[in-house]
């Protein structure tokens, strides 16, 4: 089992990222937060890395019925999806919140995480059908 | 196993997270997120809930230092600590890097979030004093 899915595209940095949150929006997914990890690192630690983007998606409902579920499930949310320069290319990685989820032993959350996980799932095919 | 570390403060709430925050700052955790749960549940679908937010929490040397050993593990970052509203009392609890990234097959990696955990071990400690 992985902990992400994944796509890889043949776009400008700037461009996956407008991709994939047009992807994350057709499925019900807000962005609520949005790190620029190498400008972190090259501001906090003088640390130089390749353009690295985690963006916090959120389906306000599935994460609702999460938080009712179990209420400390906000540890693990919002479900992250990473986007970070690879190369040439630009790797896109949705958070799988099955396999992240899985040290909560709660059978009913699990079930909830199985459907966010589907439709991440959709996101990330529909960036790589645009890829090919 | 559990997945995450908490404390009760009898606190008001605001003081509760400012309580949180100072803990975080000694172990060397700054604050990159910030998600009032509650009223982006207000706002997008109209649901109520008492005061819920969600931390990310980020110790820079140790995040860099994870990216370098598993690039995607973005997908898990920053460390989230729920501060939320439990009747009277202010519940505290940091995510358990150690199991959340139990599905990461990475034994450096490990070793990485062990250090997490005990720095993030630490933050809820100090927050179990100050409440006794």
């Amino acid at each position: 089992m992985t902990y992400y899915m994944s796509a890889s595209l043949k776009l400008p940095f700037d461009a996956a990222v407008a991709a994939t949150e047009a992807a994350l929006k057709t499925e019900g997914f807000g962005v609520l937060t949005r790190i620029d990890v190498s400008q972190t690192m090259k501001t906090k630690i003088d640390k130089d890395m390749p353009p690295y983007l985690i963006l916090g998606a959120c389906n306000p409902g599935l994460a609702y019925e999460a938080l009712s579920l179990e209420n400390k499930v906000g540890t693990m949310l919002p479900c992250n999806v990473v986007v970070r320069q690879d190369g040439e290319a630009v790797e896109v990685a949705a958070i799988d919140p099955v396999a992240s989820m899985q040290a909560i032993p709660n059978p009913a959350l699990k079930e909830a995480a199985a459907m966010v996980r589907e439709k991440l799932a959709r996101v990330i095919e529909a960036l790589s059908r645009a890829a090919d």
